[in-house]
């Protein structure tokens, strides 16, 4: 028979349809493509003991649970907060859900009208421009530097395109790792409050802070916009918070914080869109995070280190000859690198090449909306491990070096 | 601040949002209204040996995995439609989905234009009316009588609306629990084939099947539609699986299986709605259906004969004074009863005054889109104890008869 699909469907771009087969052929890749954590760093034994308690307590783990998810768990969050930057957050207002892919879906679903404006950063999350496409909003960019958004060009948008949402990660944000400057944070608030916009505050990598400084201390300099809009009393931001890249990805445990009526609507679509996330998921990273063999804070600091050195040894590699002309800024957290090409050779086209040696990443046009970003590439710098990262970084300047020969 | 919600906000029933502090409170309460599987009948130990299993297999399956979800669990779907069923889906088919209130979601979200029509059964599942409803989809119910849909009014709705889905589950389907004959099965694929309108199957309780025969035997009898249009070639059927009824919720675990390309689509979609569903409760539900301590068919078994045993107390309940003239049909599986209130009571009514009992039922009406079944209840067998069950229907009737008093 013929499909007729829906409308929104033709949003979506090909590449987001086709990728099915490319993450079935992962096996033989050496990606720098995804957003994977270090599997080899997963508190793995702890989550298994944890997962051991919690099966013997009984078999009402294993049934339906609340839509907003695990009380206890909410409490937890509600506490790290309290101690980590003095921030209280009712557990009413955190609603659990599958990560935070799904926060970004549903608030979209419940928020933007097709046809409605969404302005994002320069470049954007591929994830959220997903959601935004196939909800048909209008995706605007906002220009930023490396301070962050840049006022002047928020206040201009928010004039040209009367937005519904701005979506924001100031905290090591997927592609290019930035850190907003306490001023552009405190700017960008301040436009939003004055234009009754609703932020959403990706904050899912806002603990993969490099570097001596303990996360709470960076978190104290560099506080949320979620953070710094309660402390006014405000309600302006949605908060988005992730277990993905801090534990493991596999529980699909993420959160969204925020004003008691947008939890309520947004709780109303995660149960039409799943009914809820897993009781028995969220019972176990609970669990894992009461134990006295895990501590959360020297699993971040753990964590960290490690992904220090992987940035590091990437730096390096971009040194070699066949790299010369390429841009980078250098994060101090995240998992990307956002690199810029030389000779704004294409990144579609590098990738195409890069593939048949056995290696991928993620070209920079996927983070805008249209048009930009050809010559840009993000590469992740958390999953492979340091032969993989030589290998893979070895390749892509092969092809780089090729393309280059090419063209001269 | 001013939340501007979506306009398909609206358009969610009241219930949906306000459901949340309901079942905050579920603890309290003798619960006949929800559809919970008995948490006693769990295998949990078989669970949890086979969570430990997969927690000693390697950090792997904590990663992000694929889309389409575990290729191992899709090939075991595969070999059990193989074995039960002489039907033959390919993995590539089969998309894994967090249950199937997602499944449902996802489908409607690619295929259903906000304005456009959807054919339902009269009555229809609440969940699926909640995602109609949030995705601007004009529903029109089909007149079914104890035989399943009539063939002559699906005939009628299809010519006077151009509908773009008719959403059925033919067996022990929520709210009524019917088996549609072999002859409505086939009349109504037909009539779909010669309008080419895509048929979505639920099939979520379609083992649970009471009575002596084997539900491999009963399957035989009664094909799914599914089962019925490909045996012909066709690609008219969405079949929507679930083991939420079989194994337990708190996996999350559903799936659906079709034609390349809708699967393709949906898969699409999925990543977009929260990337995938967990890889590593995929990999311990394979490892408890592959375990030799767990035998699927004699666990099917034993939930049907449990469920059996409920269901008879529930009838015979049922027949005690206060009930009379409360009309019920009697169904051969599924999780729950629909009966038909004496006097026309209001099913609404009635639960404001059940609930300040502490027992709490769905009212009819919640399975319509509007106006009809306000004098019908859906009562779950399967969930509460024998004590539950006792108190419960007795504090129900209580509430009829002085209603009846009230009235009279």
């Amino acid at each position: 028979m013929k499909f007729l699909f829906a409308s929104r469907v033709s949003n979506m771009p090909a590449f987001s349809v086709r990728s099915e087969d490319r993450r079935q052929r992962r096996e033989s890749w050496i990606s720098l493509a995804e957003e994977l954590p270090a599997e080899e760093l997963f508190p793995l034994s702890q989550l298994g003991e944890a997962a051991g308690t919690v099966f013997s307590a009984g078999p009402r783990v294993l049934q339906y649970g609340e839509v907003a998810g695990s009380l206890a768990l909410r409490e937890w969050l509600h506490t790290r907060w309290k101690q980590d930057q003095r921030l209280s957050v009712d557990p009413a207002n955190i609603l659990l859900t599958s990560g935070s892919q799904q926060t970004i879906d549903l608030l979209v679903r419940i928020y933007v009208n097709s046809g409605e404006t969404v302005l994002v950063e320069s470049p954007a999350p591929p994830g959220c421009l997903q959601v935004l496409h196939l909800q048909g909003a209008r995706v605007i960019h906002v220009a930023c530097d490396e301070q962050g958004m840049i006022p002047e060009s928020l206040d201009e948008m928010i004039r040209l395109h009367r937005p519904k949402l701005l979506f924001v990660s100031p905290n090591f944000g997927n592609p290019t790792g930035r850190v907003w400057s306490l001023e552009r944070r405190q700017a960008v608030l301040e436009l939003c409050m004055q234009h009754e916009l609703l932020i959403a505050e990706d904050d899912a990598y806002g603990d993969l802070h490099f570097g001596s400084e303990p996360v709470s201390s960076f978190r104290q300099r560099y506080p949320t916009l979620f953070k710094l809009d309660r402390d006014q009393g405000g309600n302006h931001v949605l908060y988005i918070g992730s277990f993905s890249k801090t534990i493991v990805p596999a529980l699909r445990i993420g959160w969204a914080a925020g004003d008691d009526r947008l939890i309520q609507v947004m709780s109303a679509a995660k149960q039409t869109a799943d009914w809820q996330s897993s009781t028995m998921n969220q019972a176990i990273l609970l669990r894992l995070l009461q134990s006295q063999r895990f501590d959360w804070g020297s699993h971040i600091t753990m964590l960290n280190r490690e992904y220090d050195i992987r940035l590091k040894l990437m730096l390096e590699l971009l040194k070699r000859p066949n790299w010369r002309g390429t841009e980078v800024e250098i994060p101090i957290g995240g998992m990307f690198l956002w690199a810029q090409l030389p000779d704004q050779l294409d990144g579609e086209a590098l990738l195409s090449r890069a593939l048949e040696k056995g290696v991928s990443f993620l070209p920079g046009a996927r983070c805008y909306a249209s048009g930009e970003g050809s010559s840009a590439i993000r590469l992740n710098f958390t999953h492979p491990g340091r032969d993989e990262l030589l290998l893979g970084m070895n390749l892509i300047s092969e092809v780089i070096a090729e393309m280059r020969q090419e063209n001269s």
